[in-house]
């Protein structure tokens, strides 16, 4: 029996950490819930996450402290791809346990030019390992980062040896011509996320199942706005205006950037800090991020 | 009070796997010991080693092992740059613990378009949390896979501040001019390694240091041939016979052509196994490279 797809807003969400570095759970689950309290739900453990700059038993302690907080796991759709096979078994496993909603799963990103043979087997394995009918996977295809792509016809592949594992793909190629061709797959309940809400409108209009977005940690109520009401007027108005908060962001590195926004309205400076190799943002992009998200009028109400 | 330096050939070890794909340490260790046998340090936990397709608690067990069973550890030089700033810690630390010689270290290689600073802070916040006089580290350049670029005033920063941990570098660039730039800091003691032996005469008359190569794993002793009598007549014919049978490896994915050399001359079949995204060499593949190699008059011998 299998259980819901996800459907529209999830947020990468940012992972705060301590004067030491450390993971902070407790600022994590508080954000956590706040982004909830907006209608989005959790990819937790994505890019945006500085996911890969956590380690195994840090990101199943995160995710413990989650649920045992209260916040609903079947809204929780965390990143358990990781480079070595037995991590990702042993991620995927936890969040089975934890009851997660479904997981989004990067394929190993440390060897190139791999085959798909190859990656059908990395997947295949994890797959068999947690042996789970409940277990859904959103594929997860950000080859400007990973530097992997996951080819269509892999894609079928994998859907067609395990329809019930296989849920859907976030694309963050950044390409629409690719999530278009994700979402012609002819596989039942494939549900097609962006990795910008930039294309949620045309996303939506083809048949996707909504936006797994960085900004959806700082602008998230105006992007489930677009998703539900993507087909009345003034949808077109919606996105140019989700568009305008994103280009904001994108003029920075984008995850600082995140966690500079919400350090800045939320009054909690703790939240600037980043993991090695990435770098906070220096105080001059500080005051000129700060400047024009003022000067958009941009909130975080809540928060 | 600093230790020696590395110097000569390393060979980044491959690490066999067992019919459930978990590392295999009794066939390691024995693969190590040969190695050693040769002339050849131990570079565990390399590229060539799919130390990306293991875990922390796998390398840390393996890496205990071998010492355990009596590996000299000082002429052990593991991988311990990982993605996680936790793990990297980690493991360096339990290299340290073990009395390695030395450790060999990738930047974090997820994030793309990483600032020198951030990468200076990722290598910082090791060498402060081992805090370890008797660390070396040996920076990992292997841009074509890692995306991740070591810049020339990075390296000279980090000399600076850490002269002491900072040991040299193993470029596996696979351009001459970098190796060449390498070679050309001033930094004392700066011990450069190429990362294939086709450059491996060039980088000694460069004042190299040595190479840690792919092929040390099947080739061992020609190669320690050359680093031994580089200056000697007949360097030139021991480069060209080494290219040769490098080119004969080089024709097939990497690792998959080692392991399958491995079974081939060592008459133990287990070996081919590799994690995914690898996948083994073909049938067909492994007929060709036995033939080439056979034709070549290859030999492992003591294997």
């Amino acid at each position: 029996m299998s259980q819901t797809r996800f459907s529209g807003v999830l947020a990468p969400v940012i992972t705060p950490f301590t004067e030491t570095l450390q993971p902070d759970s407790k600022r994590f689950t508080k954000h956590c819930n706040w982004i909830v309290s907006q209608g989005v739900n959790l990819a937790v453990f994505g890019t945006n996450s500085e996911a890969n700059s956590l380690n195994l038993a840090e990101k199943i302690h995160l995710l413990e402290e989650l649920v045992t907080s209260g916040v609903n796991p079947a809204k929780l759709m965390p990143g358990t791809g990781c480079c070595a096979l037995t991590d990702s078994i042993s991620l995927t496993k936890k969040a089975m346990e934890l009851g997660c909603g479904g997981v989004l799963m990067l394929p190993p990103f440390y060897y190139k030019g791999v085959t798909d043979q190859g990656l059908f087997d990395f997947y295949s394995q994890v797959i068999e390992a947690v042996a789970d009918d409940r277990l859904h996977i959103y594929l997860y295809h950000i080859p400007p980062i990973s530097q992997i792509s996951l080819s269509l016809r892999l894609i079928e592949q994998l859907a067609a040896k395990y329809p019930n594992n296989i849920a859907g793909i976030k694309d963050s190629s950044g390409d629409w011509n690719q999530t278009q061709a994700f979402n012609d797959l002819a596989i039942e309940n494939f549900a097609v996320f962006c990795g910008s809400e930039s294309f949620l409108l045309q996303n939506m209009r083809t048949g996707g199942a909504g936006c797994i977005s960085a900004t959806a940690n700082v602008n998230p109520s105006a992007i489930v706005g677009l998703y539900k009401h993507w087909q009345d007027t003034g949808a077109k108005q919606r996105q140019e205006d989700l568009n305008k908060i994103r280009d904001i962001f994108q003029a920075f590195p984008m995850i600082p950037a995140l966690k500079a926004a919400t350090a800045m309205y939320g009054e909690d400076s703790e939240w600037v800090r980043v993991r090695p190799p990435l770098t906070q943002l220096t105080d001059e992009q500080n005051s000129i991020l700060s400047s024009e998200l003022s000067s958009a009028n941009f909130k975080m109400p809540g928060l």
